[in-house]
């Protein structure tokens, strides 16, 4: 009898490549599988080769050299891919048998997908998978959804690949469906945000204060001591990294046009849809647009001219900007942790936002000692908002006249800061106890007579503003 | 042989009554039904008594009254209801009878309906209508949007009871399709940027200056003689407005939590989806869903306090309110004009941004003194950006000091002004000829492998950030 393997794993660009050794280094036989088969074969005859794992050169194979219950990651690129992976596997499979998408799929077409198979009794997990290239070699965070029964059957391959810290590995099952693949969803939005935020700050001291990037690379390291996040570390390393070409610092010889795949623009979509704002990472995602317009920024800037560079003395204001990102941060955070709320209720998730900060402390791009309170925070039973949550709340009471500064005085400058503006008013509007929102009703009642409610009693009211009606 | 009357209404709240009466003041008779027929009876018998409109009690009567083709306006809620009606109508239609959504329809419903009544014969007008009540009777805005040769044959009514100005009446041929529900939704997205951007004037006007709302209606009345509009003549006129339950200003009875119907956020929504930010507007939808959160608002401020009460010197700072508003207005305008020349692109709508404005000068809930400069601004060839246009160019380079004086003072005073905000670092996002997206790219690079590119040769870039492949 041939030897049967434990896991398949289709796509073989370098996450998967990375993910495959990962799950082998831990003790499991993993079967490979790739649309070109040129991939397959370098694959195994260089990183994968004397390690257990085969080569497989048709879905065919693949399977058939899977024991069953089969296990079949597909780390292909999200979209109509994954559909015509699963229709080409589908023939192969046997009832029982578990696809898992490790992919940045949209939770609506996981949800589809989970239902499809669901009618053909194949077992569908949507697994968000966050680390990048060396989270997936290394130990990613994992962010599984789908039926719990299934998770049980992956759970070991899962727990032993994920990145461990002292609170566990960084996976959890998450809940039902599309679960798994809104938080990654989340997550990224949250990376965008941090990383607008962080964007933000490294402008402020390039035109503001002048200074280089080997300096920022240095305040950005220091700044990491405390605040301790991967993007943050990566922001340092990146600053100070020399262009081989030019010699000039590499960050100076990159374009400031930003691509984007969409997770961040779908968690910004999501919030408007449950009514959820997430103002922070929206206006990342919005940032990222604008600078792609560049052409349009420069003829606009030769009509109205840009930033002058000013003078902004640097003594106080480097801590007040090392303050100002680490309250954005939160910010960004407790708008994408809010939003996960709403959809857990929305969608009947059943998350337990605890563990959703827990599986992300180690492993992800969002990594950061910020989760480790932001977990025990959502522990607390009176929890109402990150924001005003004991784990934070003197952080924001102590610091937050430095976040204004920031923002007054970089806005007075005419640098756009839309991140930081974003997160400072998200938090001035949920602190707010009056909101002018009375003067928005009056007007839609005044020219829609769609009503309003008055603060003294329950009901809808209209006022006749104007005797249009008897005109 | 009975009368045939020149078109059919269906749906007799206000809106669709005013309409009818519009219609028929303008010498075309109007046949109208209404779901629960007591609307009907006491229409007939009261607004439309001696006039030339007939009550229909079943759709098959409404139909057989109208002279062919038959023209039949839905004045219904949107949605459903939509599809319901016209379900209902069509036994009784015949090939060439055209009927017109006068609703509020997602335009993605509206490319449905046209396509479904495309392959039965039966022509679609989806027309967005402004103006409310009071426009509906005295001359609405009208925007409709399907074939142009059937647009043609409604023309003579829709242009008789469109507002009328002294370039001529508020409606045109926007565009096939769902053009004109798209231009419609735009509309109200500007209009829900305009109203967040006022209502943050009048809470800074009460909590910064500790003006009485007396005092703010005389000030936005003074307003309005030089930037004429019509949302700022209706907020004066709320200010003013007694409550003849309690004796004190309306204003101040009126609960702070907003409503929304849906176009606003569709408008942010498509934003998004194009990558055409209109980041004021995203900002006027989040504030009314914040505002409806009352009770954490509430909760979150007895623990992080709130907006003191704070001395700002009147002196100067109304006059830079003024114009933060007055610009401020601008972008909002600048950022749906922006949506609707990528939606033109995007959906082949090859909409006239000129004619759009024309239409908009009265008659609708955002007319204003600024439609007929937008409106110059888009017949100039070299048009690159409404903000940096002849028209406008002055005005922000005078005022735009006065806007960052408003928004530095406000953030740091702690009130919460995201569509001021927002509408100030669009500006500054747009003149920027360097923004930080560098950075972006090099993080993503580093952490994902997106590659990145350079400014000094063309192609895609990647950095071996660390050696993490050869691990």
């Amino acid at each position: 009898m041939t030897k049967k393997y434990d896991i398949g794993l289709i796509g073989l660009a370098v996450m998967g490549q990375n993910l495959a050794l990962n799950i082998e280094d831990k003790g499991f036989s993993v079967a490979a599988y790739n649309r070109s088969s040129d991939k397959t074969t370098s694959f195994i005859s260089q990183r994968a080769e004397d390690k257990n794992i085969k080569g497989c050169f048709s879905l065919e194979e693949l399977v058939k050299t899977l024991s069953s219950p089969r296990k079949i990651i597909l780390m292909v690129k999200a979209g109509q891919p994954v559909d015509m992976v699963i229709e080409s596997l589908l023939p192969y499979l046997d009832e029982g048998d578990i696809i898992i998408d490790g992919g940045n799929s949209h939770f609506e077409d996981t949800d589809r997908r989970f239902s499809e198979l669901q009618e053909k009794a194949i077992h569908f997990l949507g697994t968000g998978i966050s680390g990048g290239e060396y989270g997936a070699l290394h130990g990613p965070s994992l962010m599984p959804g789908g039926e719990e029964k299934v998770y049980t059957q992956v759970e070991d391959i899962f727990t032993a690949i994920a990145a461990q810290t002292e609170n566990g590995p960084c996976v959890a099952y998450l809940g039902p469906r599309s679960a798994g693949h809104y938080v990654k969803m989340v997550h990224n939005g949250i990376e965008y945000g941090v990383m607008a935020l962080t964007a933000e700050i490294y402008d402020i001291m390039r035109k503001a204060l002048g200074l280089k990037p080997a300096v920022m690379a240095e305040l950005f390291q220091s700044w990491n001591q405390t605040q301790n996040s991967y993007l943050l570390e990566i922001t340092a390393e990146i600053l100070e990294k020399e262009d081989p070409e030019t010699g000039e610092a590499l960050i100076d010889v990159i374009l400031d046009t930003a691509k984007q795949k969409g997770t961040g623009k779908w968690s910004a979509e999501e919030a408007l849809n449950l009514g959820w704002p997430v103002p922070t990472i929206t206006a990342a995602v919005n940032s990222r647009s604008i600078s792609s317009f560049k052409d349009q920024r420069e003829k606009i800037n030769s009509r109205l001219g840009g930033f002058d560079r000013a003078e902004v003395d640097q003594s106080g204001f480097l801590v007040k900007l090392e303050k100002a990102l680490y309250l954005g941060t939160i910010i960004a955070y407790s708008e994408g942790m809010s939003l996960l709320e709403a959809a857990s209720s929305q969608y009947d998730y059943n998350l337990e936002l605890a563990e959703v900060a827990r599986i992300w402390e180690d492993g992800c791009i969002i990594r950061s000692n910020l989760l480790q309170p932001i977990r025990n925070a959502y522990l607390n039973e009176d929890f109402v908002h990150l924001i005003s949550a004991d784990e934070f709340q003197a952080d924001f009471t102590k610091h937050v006249q430095a976040l204004r500064d920031v923002v007054s005085t970089v806005k007075t400058l005419g640098l756009p800061i839309p991140a930081l503006s974003s997160a400072l008013d998200y938090f001035d509007m949920l602190r707010s106890k009056e909101l002018p929102a009375n003067l928005i009703q009056a007007q839609r009642d005044y020219f829609g007579a769609h009503t309003y409610q008055r603060r003294d009693k329950d009901g809808s009211f209209h006022t006749e503003w104007q005797d249009i009606h008897n005109i």
